[in-house]
């Protein structure tokens, strides 16, 4: 069965998943549910993510609620805030006017925590942090999935991630990995909008690889 | 452009690509080189992955030359003869029977690193370690993009990441994130072979599920 051979065909459509795959954030979102089925094959296509050991470190909380969602908006607000003091004269200017997230503009927010094992992992044991890693591959084979099934997803990193453990009840050895908005939108734009808006540059293929060592 | 709708067969590609990647290690990697224009296309994967504040926080070296594989090679001994002390009774039995990476036996090794940026990032100022995370998730898009090209890849995470380092002739600040070591393969198993072995049970959606929160 896994020795399929996948054809040009399919790496193209894989391709042009990534190419389109888009950060999404509220002013995208529209006012439509997503079907539990549709969020079900989302968190399938995490749990075939690669995970150190074996281990699937990973944990979910879907979050529809509109009390839960105004409370973990408080905390982007909050984190915002400071976030603002950071950025300087015209970057502060375009960062202010720039929208962030889609906590209650998305009908399902899903916070992925990385629930550390017990024992000692196969794998785990020099690079302690492979485990959390395992938990982002989860987020990105969702992400993928969500632009598969045309449905967007936005990952809010500007989050006090303890307040966000303390309104979901987690587990004090639990840790937030990523907070994900999830929902239909008007559209997906051409190319990330930090690009549009020329905040950051896209780097060249050459500019980040290098051959056989740094130095040579 | 972005706009484009996904059909359902192209769902049912992305779900068959991540059903069948497999971690791949030495013992199933075949003496046939990866041409330089499938290796950029790896990259090139990478390099539509997302990133915080479209950071783009990434770097990559590649590695053919075998003295340089040798030195990854001992790190990889010295490091799993300290885990190796880890495991108790049977399960260190059976630890020491597996092939845990493919340094030499891989035609290319392909070494990620993070590199932090000197200022601000947009959505990196209240959790910094998503600098990290998205390079994580370019070594998925890679990993993807690799098995539907029938290519194998392994992430070897059982290294001292300062030797790395030091042998690679990295900057300072920069973080090794992944070792991954790719080529072609006689197979790619049917499952994960840590699955196989009974090493870890697969967890079922529901025990790793929650909604609206922990205590619910």
């Amino acid at each position: 069965m896994s020795n399929i051979q996948f054809s040009t065909d399919d790496q193209k459509v894989l391709e042009s998943i990534m190419q389109h795959r888009r950060d999404v954030r509220g002013n995208r979102f529209i006012d439509q549910d997503v079907a539990d089925e549709a969020i079900e094959q989302l968190l399938l296509a995490a749990l075939h993510a690669p995970s150190v050991g074996f281990s699937q470190p990973w944990e979910f909380v879907l979050v529809r609620d509109s009390e839960t969602k105004a409370q973990i908006a408080a905390s982007f607000n909050e984190e915002n805030d400071k976030a603002i003091a950071q950025f300087q004269d015209a970057k502060q200017k375009e960062y202010v006017r720039l929208k962030l997230e889609g906590i209650r503009e998305a009908p399902v927010n899903i916070a992925v925590f990385y629930k550390p094992s017990l024992g000692p992992v196969l794998g785990q044991t020099s690079m302690e942090e492979v485990g959390r890693y395992s938990v982002v591959c989860a987020v990105q084979n969702m992400w993928l999935m969500a632009r598969a099934m045309n449905i967007g997803m936005g990952w809010v990193s500007i989050l006090d991630p303890q307040k966000v453990k303390t309104i979901l009840g987690a587990p004090e050895r639990n840790e937030l990995i990523a907070y994900l908005c999830v929902g239909y939108v008007d559209e997906f734009l051409p190319r990330p909008e930090l690009e549009i808006l020329q905040w950051e540059k896209r780097k060249a293929l050459q500019s980040v690889v290098y051959t056989e060592a740094y130095d040579k």
